[in-house]
């Protein structure tokens, strides 16, 4: 029963996205991933998308950098909540992938993370977010996740040296 | 049956976040509106957002400008999803909105919009797929409502005057 | 014989791109123009790009605004120059635009030009030195508008008043 | 008899922030130092700011990156005077860091420093200038400080070598 | 009994600046006002400074715009705390005048407040906290404007038409 | 047959402008290569824009950075088209060279690229793509490339690691 | 006995350019005026700079927007010392003028001043302060422009209101 | 017989500014070197500028970084002509820098250079063109150096490998 799609344009963007994987499975969320190139693959991303609700999947989480198409470009083609990532990028630091991504016209959005592995933690978790909405379980082990960095942040303090 | 709650920091964010609310009318799905400033408010906050999902709420949209803390801080008490509207910003154009928003660390995540009317829009619009994942009859008004967007966009070529 | 095409996301481009229309007329270059919005009609892009080619269409002028995801998926799905006309945004002024459309994966290129209205004259100009490559006579009206335009800074001293 | 408070939201703002207590050691200014991570211990950030002038703390610094949001929310919750450390950050260089602390509104202000280390020094030496209205001797160390601090300016210029 | 001097570099800021002395006003706080140009006053600059303490000034708030030279200039020449508001400017929107006045090097801070009249509002709020270290009646009013700011914000919610 | 000029304006600027010449010689396009600096070299940038043309040449490819003129005035003196690439700065990562580039007023057009090696890359694509307008066997070699570049997208999917 | 000359890139300049031409009519220096587009008149530009210095001419100060090319051309064709002006442009606000001025490559400088009306009376200041090198007069005179500057500053104050 | 002033905010300076003077030495230019922080010694800045006419300088180079005060302070000291460095710095990369030098306001400029290196080998290079103004030794040793460095830009193409 997969519920998760997790897309990048291209293998460079995987040492950002396997965070998000990572984080998918430690919730016990199933998911697939997938490298869809938005400007090379452009019928490919079409089909992937349009296909995406009936193939069973909930989320979709895609990863871009630079003119960072794939989001919007999935969003374009399903209902289907799109969770964008900005990769960081050589020249411009992620700037460029956060704009192509964040600024979508009105009409078909895209769910942005902040740039780079924070963003794709925060993915998993939003991914994570939107399925609780409709099962209890998921719910749960996001409050526990919750839990547990809260309890991690208090007793961080005392690893300030003096 | 409440099922999504927007909230802005300030009065004056309204003509911005009404997109929103208006947009939820249109597609059928209820919604409470509040006034919560995160700098001014700040127990209401927190007691609002550890409340929410007891009280039926799914999803929270929340606008704010400038040192835009009210998303991420209603994210910080809640493991429901946080669709966050950058509101445009007399100096700054709303990017300081936009990064104080979108910019979250791993661990609590804010679902980010474009900034103004455009992301107030899609707001309601993440939240109707999101709801959609539960609810299929949302999943149908919002297939109607992207189709008849098409449509509109199709027709509009023909108002290109010459 | 058609041998541009002058593609907006939106009518509201239309004002800024009828510059490009103006002055392809003004050069004798036969041209169309669509509204394809990237995110509300993705098969229709897909469609006209891939035939693009085969329709005697020689170059693709493509303006869009925010997250400009037009000129790039229209150069994805086809080998012929595309063209990027960046278009001034409300909250951004077309940073976002320019962004989106300039930083193109290597494989697949957009010849971006500046913001606004001067981009869009550009354009009109960058298609009529391109179709200059293979028509002497389009390279001879190029040449003369440029003498012109010459003439006309250098006369323009003369109305610095004092 | 403790007067500052330096507060950061990750133990790896640490690295920072240490500038800022080795500054107060300097000048002879008690302080205590905690992690509170305005995402994840939220409550523990409304305890803390609400109780801080009836502990005798007179000054609350605070460092944060990316949306940080520690400063301003720890303002919210106190009528103390906070100063703002923005925390350079891997992606954006602290610029998201600073614009999400300086940019409070009206209402509600934290006193920003500049990014990173430089930042938390002057974080000290503000903490010293606000306790000098107060306490005479702590003006006489700032005195001191800051005339040595023209001295070694000054001989600074024999090191340029030829 | 004087206790805090605003001061501006060109009389075209005193409708920013008289946002701050409004504040201040209804916060029972004296204050004197100054045109000081760090650019065409240097020698008068450095000489309030130098006697500002003595004089018996306890804060100094200094708005500039552009390449805002005051506010680090008068910190250059005392050890008071010196609070900066950058002003808004017509060609970089007042991020020059941000930049100008935030970015300190180590050993001389000014407390840099938000662009514009929110941060003229904000450099008053910050004196008063200042000055609440040493004097309780100015904590009570103080507390007393906060209770009254957040009851409004309370209040403001039922404004929000339908 | 020469067809394209590759024209730099700093041998420092030759490891990215490589990345075009070997992807001409890839695509089988002629090509010569010149270091003209437009600041130091003046008129020999005039006499080798206003002879191009003449010479044989189609399309002119020019690298420059920061305050990257040479694009631009070698536009100013052919009506071929000009494709820009913005270096990569050590200061401003390529910003002031991309819009130093991209701004282009009305009238003199430079199609540009994406900063650095991506945007070299791109611009010896964009070169083919003109001279596929005239040459057909220009156009099979590109739409080759494609595929290829397309097919290695597709299979690098097997490459991410579980 | 010609001393200044004042250049600009299109007579769409000269509004903000005249602010130059009024200030060195104020302060007694010759100055001549013309419009010199880098981009449409690129002979004119390489012709006008190579004889400035022959001409009589001591300083060049020179006005331009957008990819702002002209005064960095005019100092690649002469050693007089030429002075930039950034003109505000409607989409960046003269930041793209700003970087494509300042930024030149080490070997060919332009003297860069504030974007606008500032700059260009700063640029007939930094004029006369280049001749006062030479001429004593024109030290005096400027000696008592900044005096009476200095002297309507002190006055201003009087002019804040209650 | 001395003629420029070297002027630095601090020894962390020296690595770039001694570009300048590297370049001054060899134009057979006179210097003299000076460490002088703006927020140190502000005494120090206000005398050495109000001094430097009277002691033979001609023109004054400043570098200085982030909140850089140095050249516009001198500026406001002085009518000579002041040249400002912005020198590259750790978060910023610098455009702190040069928007605190650059943004001066109508009155009192600073001849603005490039950020880093290439700019203090352009202040180098500015002041040489101040003084040939009135010195034709120096316009003939500038010309040689301007010969000499596209003499050597002209070689440089037989470098690019293949």
């Amino acid at each position: 029963m997969l519920t998760v799609a997790v897309v990048m344009g291209s293998t460079s963007d995987w040492p950002t996205m396997k965070q998000a994987t990572a984080l998918l499975s430690q919730l016990g969320i199933s998911f697939e991933k997938h490298v869809i190139s938005a400007h090379r693959m452009p019928d490919t991303l079409g089909a992937f998308a349009k296909s995406a609700r009936g193939a069973g999947i909930d989320v979709i989480i895609a990863g871009a950098g630079g003119a960072a198409h794939l989001p919007g470009m999935l969003a374009a083609n399903t209902t289907l909540p799109v969770i964008g990532v900005p990769i960081k990028t050589r020249t411009l630091n992620g700037v460029d992938s956060l704009l192509s991504i964040v600024q979508m016209p009105a009409g078909v959005p895209v769910a942005t993370m902040a740039i780079g592995e924070a963003g794709a933690k925060n993915a998993a978790l939003t991914a994570a977010a939107i399925l609780s909405v409709r099962d209890q379980s998921v719910a749960k082990r996001l409050t526990a996740f919750r839990q547990a960095q809260t309890l991690a942040a208090q007793e961080s303090e005392a690893r300030l040296d003096d």
